[in-house]
């Protein structure tokens, strides 16, 4: 089982794949989406929503994990979040990735042993159960994290169901229309 | 001139398209695009991208026009409605189409006089102005407003400036790369 993690930002969005093989956890890749900060929002947001299309493409995940968001955020953080997680889901619902949101303090717990670790001790635990070489940014660091809660889950508690067929559904594949009134 | 007036949601996001032609604003279409309810969030947000793109492929608007978000809403709202306007603006962004968010204040002033107009108002004015033969529904009605307060505007007070070749992008057209860390 193949895991894409993500921590989506508006200016930052981490991701981190991880490979399920038994018991055993395998890194694959991580990085940041490279976002041209120059642009607006609107061009921002499609360029996160491309990029994680790349990513997908790439690597092929079977599921994805994105962490659940905190309401304790601002109204104002919480639509810039958001704003960044639409163009993201979206690009998971074109390709039928089927979606889980883990707890913040579930995802800590699964990686550090502690739902209340620091954001240190979690870039240095994902860092060890990967055997990374080095330390990963800390927005990748969240996405693996994110990932390996997820595989170690077990069973999938998923909070998004795929549509059947999730595979080589075309961008457009949808049979939807709009309706406009003349 | 023809602006595309967006009222998004994550439930029913309303559409509105109006030309202004000298100094008239005239009537081209409007409507809710139909999402659907059984759907899992992020097939929901793929099919609010895709509709919109429909819809900026069908009336080709020369710019956008979409109210600016309430900072009195809760934090949880706030994400919801976050998401819709990241699967809205990502489609946007991936045509170009010039973005300008207006607050709902001067929405409101631009359609009915007063900027604290009721939603009734705004529905009975948007229809009255554009001499539709139906009472236009709500987010219909607001997403009109928005266009009509666009059009009327004159100057394009423009907080997102599109690229310069707004015509004929490919979605895949930005030059950029995935830069995974391995």
């Amino acid at each position: 089982m193949r895991v894409l993690g993500i921590d989506p930002g508006s200016n930052i969005t981490g991701f981190g794949v991880v490979d399920r093989d038994g018991g055993q956890v395998r890194h694959v890749a991580h990085g940041n989406l490279p976002l041209t900060r120059t642009h607006t929002l609107p061009t921002r947001l499609y360029e996160l929503h491309e990029l994680l299309l790349d990513v997908i493409e790439r690597y092929e995940p079977d599921v994805a994990a994105v962490e659940q968001v905190f309401v304790a955020a601002s109204a104002r953080s919480a639509l810039v979040l958001g704003q960044a997680r639409g163009a993201v889901l979206a690009a998971l619902g074109s390709r039928g990735v089927i979606v889980t949101e883990y707890p913040p303090s579930q995802i800590k717990q699964a990686v550090t042993g502690s739902g209340r670790a620091t954001k240190k001790q979690v870039q240095s635990m994902v860092r060890r159960l990967l055997e990374l070489a080095k330390l990963p940014a800390q927005d990748s660091a969240d996405a693996l994290a994110a990932a390996i809660c997820h595989a170690q889950a077990g069973k999938l508690a998923a909070l998004g169901v795929a549509p059947a067929s999730r595979r080589g559904r075309s961008r457009r594949g949808l049979s939807v229309a709009v309706r406009p009134v003349r």
